[in-house]
């Protein structure tokens, strides 16, 4: 008998155990910069060059020496020859952006010239820089432009491409192993109708799945018999992976070795929590590798997955906390939760009149697979609360 | 001059008119599920079988005849056989999930008895049916599991897979032309210091990112001069995209041609927005074909895409609307908006003792690369707003 099984701890404090054991992943490579998107870099990066690399107008107008116009005024205007160079009194025409000539010290505006023939009349005065960007304005050669840790967005790549930065330094994915346990599990690949009594194993190609998502490459394993030998021997063989989920043997029965393994080969942090569903979960570390043991039950595992295996995951893979989309529901019935755990209720959203409905899900004990296809999201209780009311107003979790 | 720049299309109609003038992409292909996150369904799907296929036990315990075991109590116990079948008098031991025997009608928790060698006492009476799933329970046979339009998630999956379900019919990714405009332009893979006046065109490759983001396939096209004949010649080529993006070339200077090609090849819907930055945005439609055309300054552009790309190819590829990821912060300076505009404000978010601030950048006109690496996200102020105080709490929408 477990005895932290039995005393049951509080997902706050399990979740906050197993993220302090875990040490972000130091391995790095260089990517190039379009394969990037999410990705966290490992150095700050700095500016290879100037932006703008020439002084550039900031009006269209004509380049000109500001010397050479002092005093003019719509009522005193100067003449300018519009020229290719610049010399006393010639002038350039010059976009928005284009290259002021090195010659010239301003840009006069386009309304305030007239053009007649290859001349213009300059109606007014600017001084020495008006109208110029600077060599180095928007980015200083040399001036950190992302820092180390920074998660790339597309944005971010296109200011790297304009710097001519082709390939970045960034975090590798964290390698994920994922290990399914059972005796009456068969590989998805055995596509057949399972025979009577026996699963497939779906919960790898959805952990799989969702780990991808996060940041990280699966490593999907073959089925481990409930046998405490070849549970330990599978761990052992992924101890070189950055992060191990095991599926299943997680509960307190006698075949459920799970738990036991990662003790004796690591140090085992947390085995019961109050997560409902999702009790039997086990958190550990082993060799620096953490070990998340999710129940086998697909809906069980999700909340598990969810709870913990996400931000733990996120850690070692040097990524930030990736906020939960939520959206407010009115609940259409009441929800119960567990006293003393975090209950995580399905929802079915609906739309009615310009109103979002969140209506509770009853989930028979086996009853999950259809009421994960039904669900659009959890409903999060937390340990202190008793439930919601019909017609309360509450935040869902969208199931992503 | 255009009229329609001029009058200035508020951000709402605008969008409105350019979604209501978009048809859902009709294209379906097949596909693996392990490669469908994301992916929109485009018919229903429905249940090839049953789940559970075989009658599985809900509790750990023994299978049994409950006329065997009538009026059982602790007090008058009845002691069946252990077998490997079932026939009078005799049990069979399941565990949750497995088989039930045929000729057993119920289980019996392994609470309710006691082992005695290959004995058991039971000591409590069942009704028929009690602690079995039966035949279907879960998921009936021809039951739809998803509708058509359904975003596959990684949990949707796992169902799918569940059922024996390997491939599934989904919507074509949208196919997103990026037709970039500009005489300055220079191709990325040139990817020396482009010579003064001339910039690297690193539009294509942001606006490429974000569709893909967005569940659209992006086609790079070659940069086009700013030539009537030669923009409308390229945007004839990709009329068998199921979107284009034009970037560039949409102000009201004399050599911006593109929304007058939209307007002589189809139909111009909007030109000239009230949004800050991005206001010449042109939206139109040719031979049913959405087309976005986008201010060519990165920072503007990515407002433009954000605005109205993000809802639009979202629309064409038949997937749901994205909640934006927003943050509340405390302002550290004002922020003020231009009237009558939609003003996105780029904002650096900071963490200061557990608050988080956004803290307003003062963007030059030309300072746009620094601005984008810089703010985590956008504060979007209303047309009937005048800006925001310091000190106030706003939504910062992050920059995906």
């Amino acid at each position: 008998m477990d005895r932290i099984m039995k005393e049951r701890t509080g997902v706050g404090y399990a979740k906050r155990l197993f993220l302090e054991a875990i040490m972000p992943l130091k391995r790095t490579e260089k990517a190039e910069i379009s394969d990037c998107v999410g990705r966290v870099i490992s150095s700050s990066i700095l500016a290879p060059r100037n932006v703008p690399h020439y002084r550039r107008s900031a009006m269209d107008g004509f380049a000109v020496r500001s010397a050479d116009i002092i005093g003019a005024s719509p009522t005193n205007p100067v003449m300018l020859q519009v020229s290719d160079d610049i010399e006393e009194g010639s002038s350039v025409q010059v976009s928005t952006g284009e290259y002021v000539p090195d010659e010239a010290d301003a840009v006069i505006m386009l309304e305030d010239t007239i053009s007649i023939g290859d001349m213009i009349e300059v109606r007014a005065q600017v001084h020495p820089g008006k109208n110029i960007g600077d060599v180095g304005e928007d980015v200083r050669k040399n001036e950190i432009i992302f820092n180390k840790g920074h998660q790339l967005r597309a944005c971010d790549i296109a200011v790297l491409a304009s710097l001519g930065i082709k390939e970045v330094t960034v975090y590798s994915k964290p390698v994920v192993a994922i290990l399914p346990t059972g005796n009456d599990l068969i590989p998805l690949k055995d596509n057949e109708v399972p025979s009577p009594g026996k699963t497939l194993d779906i919960n790898s190609l959805m952990i799989g799945l969702y780990v991808t998502k996060w940041g990280a490459e699966p490593r999907y394993c073959d089925i481990v018999s409930e046998d405490r030998d070849l549970i330990e021997e599978a761990t052992k063989n992924n101890l070189d992976a950055d992060f191990i989920v095991v599926s299943g043997g997680t509960s307190v029965g006698e075949k459920d070795f799970v738990p036991g393994v990662v003790a004796s080969l690591g140090k085992k942090l947390v085995h019961g929590v109050g997560l409902s569903p999702g009790k039997p979960t086990a958190l550990g570390i082993i060799d620096n590798v953490p070990v998340l043991c999710m129940p086998g039950y697909p809906a069980a595992g999700l909340v598990a997955l969810f709870a913990f295996g996400k931000p733990a995951i996120l850690k070692t893979g040097n990524l930030p906390e990736m906020p939960d989309l939520t959206v407010k529901a009115r609940l259409t019935g009441k929800i119960n939760s567990r006293e003393g755990y975090v209950s995580y209720a399905r929802v079915i959203l609906e739309e009615d009149s310009g109103q979002t409905l969140a209506r509770p899900l009853m989930t028979a004990g086996a009853g999950i697979l259809s009421s994960m296809a039904k669900s659009g999201g959890f409903v999060i209780i937390p340990e202190n609360v008793e439930g919601y009311e019909e017609g309360n107003e509450v935040d869902v979790v969208l199931i992503e």
